[in-house]
Formats: C-alpha cells, sequence, structure tokens
C-alpha cells in the first residue's frame, strides 16, 4: 500500500466523501435544487483551488512587465521559473517512459474514443508554436477551432458562402460512399511524386487554391521525413500521396491525425450543417452570415457540454455527475478569462493513454500506419468508426506505458519543461494544495517507478513536475493521478465556464435562437450529437468513452 | 425647481446620504476598518450597478458571434441598436450646443487642470478608428499610451536603449530652457514650406526617422487646413512650420493636443525617468528592459491613483474620499476585464468644459491658437504652465455652453451616436437603474433647456443619448450631471480597479520593488507628482483640479 500521510487530511477526506456513498449522490442527483447546489459547490471548489487570474507571470520574462501581463502569445504560467538541482539527462530517461517488461497496461475503463477525444479537444486550445516554444497562437479559448479555423481567412475558406436556399451558414463538404465529410484538402494535380520525394517540398503549394490560407497539417512533413527514412523516396512518395488524398480541409493542423480526431471533427463538421439547416428553415429571414454564426455559437456550447457531462465525468472518480450550468460562475469570483498556463499544455501529454494498435472496423492497424489516413474512416464511415474507437480500451495513463513510437514525445516534453525552467514536483504539489511529499512511496507503491525515481533524482525534492505527475497512482475510478486530476479540474473549469458564449448576458434565447438552446439542454454525449448525424437509414450507435 | 418625482426614491437616498452629513464621513475616514469597508462599499456599488461584462453586442453586428464575443478591435455596447423615431436634423442643433446669449457659465469648481487631465487620460483609451467609426485601436486599459504608445514599435522608439549607467530604462528627452522634456518629433530639415502649404502633404515624412513607427499628432492635417484656410497657403505653412517645431515626440496621437495635455504627458514622462533612475541606483544588476519595465509598471499605477483619488474625488460629490485600495476588486463579482462601449466614448465628449481662452503664464491666448503650440509650455516651465492651469477656471458642463470652435465636433458626436444607432436617453436611464423621465421638467430645470428640447423631439421617449445626457442639471459638489456621473463612476472602477497591475498576485513589491510600492502609496495627487519633477533650484508649486 502507498504510504498515504502526506495527501493531506481535507483532501482525504474530499476524496473519500465524493467518491463513496453512491447512494446518497443518486438521491442528490434526483432532487433538482439540491442537485444545482451541489454541481455548483463541487465546481466552484475545484475552479477556486488555487488563487484566480492573472497569475505573476508569462513566459516572456522572468519578472513581471506590462507587456507580460498583456501579451498573450505567450503562454502564462502557475509559478516562476525556477532550475532544479542535475536534472537527468533526458536520454537517460527513456526506461522512465518505455513500456516494461510483461507489457503494457491498459486503462481500466477509457476507451480509445475518451483518449482520442482528449487528443483531439486539446489540439483545438493547446498550440505550440514551433519557431519559439515559449510562445502560442491559441485563443485560450474553446472555440472549436479545429473545425472553424484560428482566422477569418481561414473560416472564409472552410465556407459555403452564397445567399443561396439551402446553403445558408454551412460549411464545405464532400460525399464519400455516400455520407458527408470535409472536402479534400489538397489538389491531386499538385501531388507530383518527384515533388513528395523532395525534402524542401513544401506541401502548402499541393492545397487547392481555396484552402491555400489553411495550416499545414502539422505531422505531414514528419511523417513524409520518417517515410522517406524507412521505405526509401520513391514508395515513400507514393504512400505520402495516398495518405494526401485523404487528408481533410479542417481549421485545426492536427485533426487530420488519426482517423478518430478526424471522426471527431467530421462529427462536429456534420452537426454545424445540421444546426445551420435547422437555423435556415426557422429564420427564413437571416443572412448567410447570421446563420453560420448562430450556428457556430451553438455548435461551441455543444462541445462545452460534452466536455463537462461526459469527458470529466469519465475523468473523475467521483460519484456525482457534473452538469454544464452556465451559472455556476456567474458570481463566482474565479470568473477571470482565460490564459492557458504552459504547465497545463505540458501536463497534457497523455501519449502513454495511446495502444500501439487500433482496432478499425475488423481490423487491427499499427497506430503508426492509421497516421493521417482517413480511408479507415471513409471506407467505415463515421459511425462504424467511432464505434470501433469506443469498443476498445486505451492503455493506462503513466511512467512505464508509453509505446516505443511516443517514447521521443516524452522526451521532447521534458525538454520544453527544461527550457522553461518549470520548478518540481512539489512545488506544484504545494501550489495545488497537497502536502509536499517526504519519500518515494508516498507518491506510488510501484516498487519499480520508486527505484527508478530514487536512480534518477535522489531525492524526492529534485523530481520534475512531468515526471511526479506520471509517477503517482491512479485512484479506483479516476481517469489520471491526483494532482493531474485537481490540475485538470482547475483549468478545465475555469476554461469552460469562463467561456464568453456562458456569460450571464450571452447565454440566452437571442444568442442561440429558440432552436439552439432546446439543442444545448438535450445534448449530454458524443453519442447523442452522432445519432442526429448518422447517414441516411443507419441504425443508432452505442458509442462511449467509458468502456463497459 | 427640478420635477424630482423620477429620480427615483433609491438613488435619491442614497444620494443625499452620500453628499450630506460632512462631520459623519470625516469621522468615517478617521477610522481605517471603517474607512477601508466605506471605500469598498461605495466602489462595489458604483461598479456592481449594471451586469457584469460580457456585454451581448459589440459594434461589429446586431447579433451576438464568436467575433463579436472575440474581436477586441470593436467597441462593447451597453444596450443593442435601435433606431429613434425622427431625430433631427444635425444641423438643426448647433443651437444645443453654443454658447447662449449671456455668455457661458463656468464650471463651480473644476480648473482648467481637471479638463485637461480629463482630455489627456481619456485620450489614453478612447481612439475611434478614423478609417471605420465602429472599430478602435485602444488596449482597454489604462496604461499610460500617451507616454509609452501603443505597440512595443512606438514604445522601443521612444527609448533610450543602452545598458550605460545612468541611463538604464529612461525615455528620450531633451532639455530645453533647462528643464526636461521629451523630444521634438520633427526633423526641422524636412520641414520645407512648400510641402507645407501642399495639401497632400503626409506629416510623417518629416518626422524624425527614429520616430517613424510613431502615430501621427492627431490634429496636425486638420489644425493645417484651417490655417491654410484662414491665413492663406504661405503664411499658414510658416505658421505650421513653427508649431511643428514644438511638437514633441509623445506615445499618443493626441497628447501634443494642448499645452497642457503636452505638460501633464511631460509630467509622466519625468516620473518614469525619475522612477528609473531609483530603480537603476536600488539595483544595479537589473538590466536596461527591467529597470523600464518596472518604472513602466510603477507609473501606470500612479496613474490610476490620480485617477481614482484626484480626479474621480473632484468629480464625486460625495464626502466620502475614495482611494486606491487595490483589493476591492479582488474577490468582486464585477471583476471583468474592461472593453470600452461606444457609449462610453460618446458620453466623454467633455467639450462645453473647454473655455475659448486659456490664461498661460500672466497672458489670455485664444484655444485656437494654443493648439499644438507647446512653446506656451517651454517658455514657462512645467510648473508655472500646470499651476496656470489650476488658477483658471474650465467651463461648465451641459447644453448651451460650448465654444464656437467645437460646435460642430459636437455635431460629430451626434453624427457618429447615430450610425451606431444608439439608443434614447430614457433607455440609459433604465439601463442604469435611474426610472425612465415622463416630463421634461425632470431632466433640468433650465427653462430654454425644456423648451429646445421640447421644439426638437417632442417626447422626452425620443431625446437621444447623447443630449439627455448633457441636458441634466448638474447637482451641487458634482461635475457632471448624474446619469453621466453614474456611467462614469461604473465605467472608471470597473476599468481602473481590473488593471492587471493591481490584481491579487500582481500587486506586490516582486511586481513593483519595494521603492516603487513606496511610490505608490506615498502619491495621491498631480501636485505629489510634479514636485518630485521640478527643475533644478524650482520652490514646490500648488497644482488642483478643484478651483479654490
Amino acid at each position: 500500500m502507498r504510504d498515504r500521510t502526506r495527501d493531506g487530511c481535507l483532501n482525504r477526506a474530499e476524496a473519500y466523501w465524493l467518491s463513496h456513498f453512491p447512494r446518497m449522490w443518486r438521491a442528490i442527483m434526483a432532487i433538482p435544487p439540491l442537485r444545482r447546489l451541489a454541481n455548483r459547490k463541487i465546481i466552484s471548489r475545484a475552479a477556486g483551488r488555487v488563487k484566480s487570474r492573472p497569475y505573476r507571470f508569462s513566459t516572456l520574462a522572468d519578472y513581471t512587465s506590462w507587456e507580460s501581463l498583456m501579451d498573450r502569445t505567450y503562454f502564462s504560467r502557475y509559478l516562476p521559473p525556477r532550475d532544479l538541482p542535475n536534472p537527468p539527462l533526458p536520454e537517460s530517461m527513456t526506461g522512465l517512459f518505455k513500456v516494461r517488461q510483461g507489457g503494457p497496461t491498459l486503462s481500466e475503463d477509457s476507451t480509445v474514443l475518451f483518449m482520442s477525444f482528449a487528443q483531439w479537444f486539446a489540439d483545438g486550445f493547446l498550440m505550440t508554436d514551433p519557431d519559439d516554444r515559449r510562445r502560442t497562437f491559441t485563443s485560450h479559448q474553446i472555440d472549436l477551432s479545429p473545425v472553424y479555423g484560428l482566422s477569418r481567412a481561414q473560416t472564409d475558406a472552410l465556407r459555403v458562402n452564397p445567399e443561396a436556399r439551402g446553403e445558408k451558414g454551412r460549411m464545405k463538404t464532400e460525399t464519400v460512399n455516400g455520407e458527408i465529410y470535409a472536402p479534400r484538402l489538397f489538389d491531386e494535380t499538385k501531388l507530383v511524386l518527384e515533388d513528395l520525394a523532395n525534402p524542401k517540398f513544401d506541401e502548402q503549394q499541393a492545397f487547392k487554391s481555396e484552402f491555400k490560407h489553411l495550416q499545414k497539417p502539422s505531422s505531414f512533413k514528419r511523417n513524409r521525413e520518417r517515410l522517406i527514412t524507412v521505405l526509401g523516396p520513391k514508395p515513400a512518395s507514393e504512400r505520402v500521396a495516398e495518405l494526401a488524398k485523404t487528408t481533410f480541409a479542417f481549421g485545426g493542423e492536427r485533426a487530420n491525425i488519426t482517423p478518430f480526431t478526424a471522426a471527431l471533427n467530421t462529427l462536429f463538421l456534420r452537426e454545424h450543417n445540421r444546426l445551420a439547416g435547422m437555423l435556415e428553415d426557422a429564420y427564413p429571414g437571416w443572412d448567410d452570415e447570421r446563420v453560420f454564426q448562430t450556428a457556430r455559437n451553438t455548435n461551441i456550447v455543444l462541445l462545452i457540454k460534452i466536455v463537462v457531462e461526459e469527458y470529466i465525468n469519465h475523468i473523475s472518480p467521483y460519484h456525482f455527475q457534473l452538469f454544464a450550468d452556465p451559472s455556476v460562475s456567474w458570481r463566482a469570483i474565479w470568473n477571470r478569462p482565460n490564459w492557458i498556463p504552459l504547465e497545463f499544455n505540458l501536463l497534457y501529454r497523455w501519449h502513454s493513454m495511446t495502444p500501439d494498435k487500433f482496432f478499425i472496423g475488423l481490423q487491427h492497424v499499427p497506430v503508426k500506419e492509421s497516421l493521417q489516413d482517413n480511408s479507415y474512416l471513409t471506407t467505415r464511415g463515421l459511425a462504424e468508426t467511432l464505434v470501433s474507437a469506443s469498443n476498445q480500451r486505451g492503455w493506462r495513463l503513466g511512467l512505464f506505458n508509453t509505446a516505443d513510437d511516443l517514447v521521443q514525445v516524452e522526451l521532447a516534453g521534458i525538454k520544453q519543461s527544461r527550457e522553461n525552467r518549470i520548478g518540481s514536483y512539489n512545488d506544484y504539489r504545494e501550489a495545488f494544495k497537497y502536502p509536499r511529499v517526504t519519500r518515494f512511496e508516498q507518491i506510488t507503491d510501484d516498487q519499480d517507478r520508486i527505484s527508478a525515481l530514487q536512480n534518477l533524482y535522489g531525492n524526492v525534492d529534485n523530481i520534475e513536475f512531468l515526471v511526479g505527475l506520471f509517477a503517482e497512482d491512479i485512484p479506483p475510478r479516476a481517469a489520471v493521478p491526483p494532482l493531474m486530476g485537481r490540475m485538470v479540474a482547475f483549468d478545465a473549469f475555469s476554461h469552460a465556464f469562463t467561456n464568453p458564449l456562458l456569460s450571464e448576458q450571452v447565454f440566452n434565447e437571442k444568442t442561440f435562437s429558440k432552436e439552439g438552446i432546446e439543442t444545448i439542454q438535450n445534448t449530454h454525449t458524443l453519442k447523442d450529437i452522432l445519432n442526429r448525424n448518422l447517414a441516411p437509414g443507419q441504425r443508432p450507435a452505442e458509442i462511449s468513452m467509458t468502456y463497459r
């Protein structure tokens, strides 16, 4: 058993209370005013855990300046920069991440749908500028940018923009095998094999010209280089051309990364067009722009609903099922506009959850081969692809559980953390109201982890934030370890509930329309959205983030 | 006597209580915990008067969209657009603004220093984009942009940027008659008379090259055109060249507009360099950048102190003297980032306060002639110029009291208000918790105003926001009429106290240094700042926003 003496009395009591007494919690949930009150208290406690924004620092400088307080192209940070004594060489840390003998540990109850949603959702607001890793081009908001893009020019490129009846407010689509998808990004006539084998090839030149303002799919270049090394230039360029033909024109640079992220993006794209059709019918006087904007308002709030009511409830070990009541933040002192902390960007690296194979349809596909290959999606269709994702468990989050191909990505996280002088695991425990640990045995009861940490760091006080975070044991019923859970809850609630669309004067029928508000009220899970966006004649599908 | 039946019971009680019982208020101010409590309650009541931001609309569109909620290059707005029935033609409204027979009414106790401070201060954040009057390039913050500019490039142009001892963190200056000022903007060799007479002349071409990124002084072109019309091209270009030689390189496009605004900008420029010197001495290890940024942090908060403790207290009819306690907003539900409403931009047009002549030194100068002529400032020096401004009363704010030269500017405000479809005076009374008026006699007891309003609008419900606002009587001890007072208080407090520099994790010695915090604590009035920035050998000066 793990040494629990440094868990903190109040923390233990709170965790116990919330993850026991299922009948009491069911009773509370059955009485609407009690349910609202409990929801508000739990969310406010989590979102008020540390002092509200603005924080003292951003990644701009080691002291506070007017620029550091205003320039949101930098990440904020919870804690000031701090150098740790003698951090281990990143090369010596491979063993900490790699799957240990005996093979990977599966997650208790998280499906690949959960893992893919986490990936696709976080890619919508965690973007690091590749040219200066202290900086970002995020809007710091949940805004469905993977669907709509990051700028007016990108959004316009993705929109059908006529006033013609039946097309008002719609996003561009293409039909494949009788189902609706985003249009393809590349112009096939520009995908010349010799070019693709050339290391200097710029993929943006092969975009359809209508999409010239869109971002480059982020892993396209890396994947191409890998394929050239593995297969040699000619077979690689043939494979790259094949992959490129399946790439969708999406708003987000990473939405094409796996068939599952592409499926989730497709889902919200279809929902946008469904909403636009509904609004066009209900408000014949509205122009293209108003239909588009009102559908987008609604679609963004649908995502927030899913995040709170399906995703967070899956992560949380609580019996109480939280719900997205916008008013929880209206009078809250933690209602301060979001500004993504670098530490949050780092902690969301949940690569260990990615299995080495995906089960798609009836096939087992090595993850590597599925990358950027949307033919897996279009062959099986949206519903079957998402069903596959929810019939398979992901791996368990934590050390000794990262697939070989992703270990380098873990080490890149460690390097980014050090470049930004992120402090120790204990510093962040303290910041988030956990007592500092004094023995390795207080972090985990896993002997392998304890010895590895001891060898690498010597002293618990020297453990890096990012390593300590993933070294903790995952409690029963939870999807992530305790410190991460607390940080994710803090950030998720203070992010989602401060979205301007949920604010007191904005969250009403005038902003979303009567139909939009009803849709918001009737949507709780991805399944709800999927089953109103099936291909004609398809039967309702069962999908879930929780493995059953 | 004005008909007070529509003032509202609670409003009357509140106003009575706060503007009577001076001895009680003095007693409260003498007991620190009571003083802090009263301060917090009065500020929170004013800042919580209407629902907190974000508002439903910006000037982008007549409905709410993700863009309208995110794009801060538009003004926000308190109320949705609304068309008023049969508004009078602007040309027919001249008489409403022009000084009536019998001459102008002087303000009871507001000096030209108060009026000039209002002008200079508001010009720091109320900027309308001349190419699209729905838009702005403000930061929506009190940030001393008239001193520091609006962008990194502008700030850099205004800074001395060496690591040399004795110059760290300083702004560029020039000495004139033994006193410190900003450097001159124009390169005299580029001020060619033929060019200045050419209507197409672009003044930016005559800037010193180091200042090429600075904004054009906003009224330079208009003033030049006026002079060409009045004096003819040749004498006009000589006068323009003379004026241009006195123009300072400032961050704000309007800071050169009168010798008094230039004096206020000079005051904060000198204070910056004084602070930088103090920090350089105290922290020899700091580099140029850190000294600059820390001096700026402090200087911005000094401006906020002056705004709350001198400016707002002058405007307010209350006996209680408010003070800038940063913590009033830390737990406040109105703590939401500022986003300047268009209505606030409009209501701050206090042109009627500007007299037709300035008294500078021993001279009476027509305001028109003083425009952009900083020789009045440099000849007399900073202290004497500010003393002149505080020995002269401004005119009283309101209808029938605008100097001839500014009447067109008032009409431009009316036009901007209509372009943006700003609603009625009664709509805004209601929004700010005053009962709607039902008779003209409830607005003012001035018979001329009543008949003019009656003739122009027929019905009290049709009175435009901007006209009703200035038609109200000014209560005893106040500087502005009641609705405007309430709107200004709401905006000033929710603007000033949500400045990130005052926030809970930022307002401390780490951000400002020990010396900076002490300076902030010891500064309450412009006089405090002036008397530590006198020319060598000068005696302390007495200046005040309140006429004595």
